[in-house]
């Protein structure tokens, strides 16, 4: 069976590092991670540099990249915040954007300051211009499974958001874990009430390994039906509410568990380990994978 | 249901230190475990301290936490490689001991210069003495899931050993994946396997977590039957065949993968969270708990 994984790293991943990442380090990272046989990447976020000084450069990585991933059938996603993001996602021809809210109204309101259903409802103009020029549309819901300022999160909620997205006529939906504290029986439990609300097979699990549990999580999500998962080369990416905690699910971890289990991704694990390592170094931060670093290792003998 | 830990961050942790670690912070670390309501600990290897010059204080660690383990009614476990050992077990007052093997002839060879067989055979006397003063006796298997020589390890191999141990009179089997290098499904399968020859109910989950996935592993053991499992606070523990890769499965990232299944375990996750960032400083490494580190860090906010 094939497994959709969608890479983050240069989205997700980034938008933490504090420094500013050039470019050209950007649309390496890009350019290798296409030649890993990764098909699904999220490279850039068109939110204002304001927000995110990290994403300013989104344009020019996408236009960077986008020849070799046309060539090799990559598909390209970004976020987009409002039309003006919207604007730029199409200059960039990605070839999905992503809207998102959460499941918790205090995260909505300190982000986006609004209602998750306001934050919904102003997505419309943009989704109808996505779907005018056959863009795919992903809606990610952060806040599944636990929230920072709220703490549980209502399965109930979940499902409300999920349902307000579907109306706005949403291909996918990003099931998040924002802060990494879901556990596996959570987990499915809520993956296997998502699948009676939208098709399972176009829901995607999102796990930060903050407390070590996305693969466990990963595994939870395979047992209520989900297929398509998200991870950051090397574990790029942190928690900004808590400092010093781990970042996104690394992608080594995930090929090495997929693979393991007999499912197929059509990337190279090796491979993958390489461009993590290097980009790492790079940063100047430990490998965030452990696959990845265990890789690494045995090679260097 | 309750689950039974084993905490082996003493051991197989502190075992990979290159530094001798002072017997006052071993004991100390063995004193906070227990206060934390750990009930089982592997605190020592009576080998030759030329072999482990880390455990060459293993006797007066345990006899030092001796009487609150008592107190406290935990059992505390050291492995023993022949009859000297098992008279340094016995006047040191252990509850249980643990001979070992490997489900891998090359690896025997290289470790104890003999192969599986002969080493079984050699504990005889052992496990004869052990069972005469009623000590239980734990048989550990190292390598049940791959080796760092041989690569493959099979299913057959691993039951064999078994049933040697068994004709022994082991009381428990320990699955060791040493190098860390198993995979959920595979893991799975061998728990089912093993289940058909030995009372699944005592066969304990060793998993390190090398590639990242010894919660995964946990996951697959536990829809196998598994409910004993060890651990190593703050993921203490390296791996000698792969330089600067993760040791143990961290006892945090256990912990809150039970708890979150609904399942007990007795310990008190937020103490344990503090001993693990106390000696992780101690020892001057980085946390190797994801779920430790996390803790801790929101608790600074």
């Amino acid at each position: 069976m094939q497994i959709k994984v969608l890479e983050v790293g240069a989205r997700d991943g980034l938008q933490n590092e504090p420094n500013f990442v050039a470019t050209q380090i950007k649309v390496e990272l890009l350019h290798q991670l296409i030649n890993a046989g990764v098909k699904h990447i999220e490279a850039a976020a068109f939110v204002s540099p304001k927000w995110v000084p990290q994403m300013a450069d989104g344009l020019a990585v996408v236009q960077s990249i986008w020849p070799d991933a046309q060539a090799q059938g990559v598909k390209i996603s970004a976020l987009v915040p409002n039309d003006k993001g919207m604007q730029t996602a199409i200059s960039a021809g990605v070839h999905e954007v992503v809207i998102f809210s959460a499941a918790s109204e205090t995260f909505v309101q300190k982000n986006i300051n609004c209602s998750i259903e306001q934050s919904i409802v102003r997505f419309q103009p943009v989704v109808q211009l996505a779907k005018s020029l056959g863009k795919r549309v992903r809606g990610s819901i952060s806040c599944c499974l636990g929230c920072p300022y709220e703490g549980e999160v209502s399965v109930a909620t979940v499902l409300k958001v999920i349902k307000q997205m579907q109306v706005l006529g949403v291909d996918e939906i990003d099931i998040a874990d924002t802060i990494g504290v879901g556990a596996a029986k959570q987990v499915q439990a809520l993956m296997q009430a998502v699948s009676h609300v939208f098709p399972i097979e176009r829901v995607a699990g999102h796990f930060h390994d903050t407390y070590g549990q996305a693969l466990a999580n990963v595994a939870a999500s395979l047992h209520a039906g989900v297929n398509v998962f998200h991870s950051s080369v090397a574990g790029l990416g942190g928690c900004p509410y808590a400092k010093g905690a781990t970042g996104n699910l690394a992608t080594e971890d995930l090929l090495y568990f997929l693979h393991g289990m007999g499912l197929q991704t059509g990337i190279d694990l090796s491979a993958v380990a390489q461009t993590g390592a290097w980009i790492s170094q790079h940063l100047g931060r430990p490998n965030g994978s452990r696959a990845g670093a265990a890789l690494m290792a045995k090679k260097s003998y």
